[in-house]
């Protein structure tokens, strides 16, 4: 068989439902195949409202439904494509929907679509800057932009890792590097403790945990009635960490915690990690976003001040999962942190390469960056500035009907698109209600426990999100609300 | 406006390069682009050898072409395209062309863009299971079918992280879980004491570094002549670390190392992980695809043995980066290391719902599981095999070819689909000659070193890659070494 003429256009299967076995017959399947995918997701988005947010379903019943085993023989595209109209949708919630009020909400929007088509065709892989320059310069382009819109300094280095909880853990990692930089060769110590407030997300203390700072040395500062972060108790627990001996490594400060979304002091916060030498991590993974707007830079400011930030454009950002962008200005001790280079990834030595492996866990990089940098072209600044106004509105209209009338009571200020609220009956009473509103398949929201007492959110982020889905919901949870008085 | 009748079809944007203002004229606004996308992939799927595999750029260059700054209005999807194929193409590395032998040679397959682009449209997010149902359990159905292709029993557990580094990131922590599960509350100790051989991937020290495990405290095993983990050095390890009171906690053995893609011997391997009681984790990512075939069975076999094994899909299983399938048989133990569950994510307490954000460091979870269900249904058993075995045929077609060669000499045997090779000539001929085959834009081949050598490699792993590649290659390379002789 060597060096006989190559038969250039075959390929070592059929296509499947085809006897073909030509490369050209292969690309054809497609081409045929993702033109019916994108009328199909073009009258997904036509009208997502025909579907019910969250699907009818038990637990284990997709899994029952499909087969035990995978196929001997190739299928072809349009069975798979009607086993995912038939099997997967109905099981699917529908995080696209403008129905879609829990957690925080988000979009799908049809630039990123367009960029994660084109991304998944060329598969290019950004380990270092070789592997791929596109992947690694317009990262450093789109997350330059973002950095812009947001206010940050040019100082601050970006990287696209895939969630918040990934960004800050890796915000962990630098911080103990800066403070105890002999931990990367001898490992951790059991003496490192880590701040944050009692109304942070939960990646805090999961990221603390998983690089080995141990659940215990996290301390978890008490907010103010507005949930933010009290600074006083802040610097307390800090000098009775020092007193004991103990080694403050970071504070993690939220722009817009997950319950309520409450601001902590930045500024403030700010100064105390300056006092004590320490690093300063701010989340702002949905209220990043607001920051783009002129009425939150003030707030945002102090931001500046910190060694790293994470924004995810996945949530409030028109983008969907998976973009979390983590900027810090201290690219010099992540790096110092997680550098490796073994030789057969040793590749250009310019100072313009940047070779992103040296900046996290994940060798493998994926070419992310592309939807961002769509979005952000798409829509230009004053579009996203007037959906962000979009939903801000939304929400303060909502939290107006909420504190007029009587039968209800908002529980938390409103700094950015999400509602805090409850009926005045008991725990039960709304969780009942909750039941009941999601269950109508027309709206979905989640729920928090504030001050011990459980509470719904209405958080507001789709982009097809309107009035008419804000009043709607207003109206299911009251009808709710009478059908369990 | 409070009550007012909402004009239900209105967005806040105009659909750039138009006055539209309505939601109908943005979702047709992305069919018409979308459509196009789908040709332009078709087209360069059909003939990606027209592009050089790397591109013939400089570092820095696509960041002075690109704007500074972000646009301040939107931007229509014509202008996105053009800017797409006219600055990105160009400083792109191909990893989806058929002359791309670096590294490990992946595939970004039709049936997997074809999931990329529904699971982008849905934007559905599996952090829990009602977040979901979906997310979780197709997860489930095509890590199953997966595990049975390579013969894993029913016990592993399936989760699809986004790369292999992490992957055994994961493991390490599972394995401190399982040997010291005070780390979780304490914190890690510098005691602990991990174990790879000189030839696995960086991605194992780097993370335990990240998780806080010292770097010095990761052992290096020696390998053989075949660059395969001595048992015999990884016992003396071990127990010279219990006698000087260290506390082992893994062992990490490779299957398919990265630069020669050597195999440890897995069964002496799990003898001495059960004899000291250590977790033990077997790197796959690239060599767990060939386990598909009958003829890789036993030297797999005492995989079932490990307690984690991760295997990428998203190398030679024709999947798009990022999808890294890890399975464990210890599933309790990796939600105990990992478990949180804040209020606002409390959810379905049914036994058979599946919340993946308890088995990991990212809360959100991607659905990824759609491309890998695609793939392994379009291709089915059969098809996978045909390619797999087609490609482990070029290698050894290669191979033969260096070895009736006395110019050149192979310094690695070839278990798999990568050939490691030299010129017999000096470290600096054979770095010269792989310069001038890369710089020629047909074929991309990396390097490595062994014994001190600079050696070149050629790995085979993209469904476009047929025989004539390889012989262009190789007719390259050997004029390339004429050249500089």
């Amino acid at each position: 068989m060597a060096h006989s003429k190559p038969d250039s256009d075959r390929i070592v299967f059929s296509v499947p439902g085809k006897q073909d076995q030509d490369w050209s017959a292969y690309v054809e399947d497609f081409r045929h195949s993702a033109h019916e995918a994108v009328d199909w997701i073009a009258s997904y988005l036509a009208d997502t409202r025909q579907y019910p947010v969250l699907p009818d379903r038990k637990p284990g019943a997709l899994i029952d439904a499909l087969p035990a085993q995978a196929p001997e023989h190739g299928e072809p595209f349009d069975a798979m494509l009607r086993d995912f109209q038939q099997q997967i949708i109905p099981a699917v919630t529908h995080w696209n929907h403008p129905g879609f009020l829990a957690y925080f909400g988000t979009t799908g929007s049809t630039p990123a679509i367009l960029g994660e088509m084109l991304s998944a065709a060329l598969n290019t892989n950004g380990l270092h800057w070789d592997t791929s320059p596109a992947v690694a310069e317009l990262e450093h382009v789109a997350l330059a932009w973002l950095r812009q819109w947001i206010g940050l300094p040019e100082e601050f280095f970006g990287i696209i890792y895939d969630t918040a909880s990934t960004s800050s853990m890796h915000a962990l990692i630098a911080a103990r590097e800066m403070i105890a930089p002999e931990a990367r060769q001898e490992g951790s110590s059991p003496n490192f403790t880590v701040y944050t407030s009692e109304q942070s997300h939960s990646s805090i203390e999961k990221g603390a945990i998983a690089i080995g700072l141990g659940h215990r040395n996290v301390r978890k500062i008490g907010t103010d009635s507005a949930f933010c972060m009290r600074a006083d108790l802040l610097e307390e627990a800090i000098r009775r960490d020092l007193d004991a001996g103990k080694r403050p490594l970071c504070v993690v400060a939220t722009f817009g915690t997950t319950s309520t979304t409450s601001i902590d002091p930045l500024a403030e916060i700010a100064s105390i990690a300056e006092t004590f030498d320490m690093w300063m991590h701010v989340d702002a993974a949905y209220g990043g976003a607001a920051a783009i707007l002129p009425e939150y830079h003030q707030q945002f400011a102090a931001a500046s001040r910190a060694h790293s930030v994470v924004v995810n454009a996945h949530k409030w950002l028109l983008t969907p999962i998976d973009c979390s962008a983590f900027y810090t200005r201290r690219p010099d001790v992540l790096r110092r942190a997680l550098s490796l280079v073994p030789e057969y990834l040793r590749s250009s030595e310019d100072p313009r390469a940047i070779h992103l492996m040296d900046y996290g866990v994940p060798l493998g990089h994926r070419f992310r960056s592309l939807k961002l940098w769509f979005v952000l072209r798409y829509f230009g600044r004053d579009g996203v500035e007037r959906i962000l106004r979009s939903h801000i509105a939304l929400a303060r209209q909502f939290a107006a009907w909420i504190d007029g009338d009587s039968a209800w009571e908002r529980v938390a200020p409103v700094p950015f698109s999400v509602v805090c609220f409850r009926f005045k009956g008991s725990d039960a009473d709304n969780e009942e209600i909750l039941n009941r509103v999601n269950a109508g398949g027309k709206v979905f929201l989640s729920h928090t426990k504030l001050n011990g007492r459980y509470v719904l959110r209405m958080a507001i982020g789709n982009l097809g999100t309107g009035l008419r889905d804000i009043e709607q919901a207003w109206h299911i949870l009251k009808e709710a609300a009478a059908e369990i008085d």
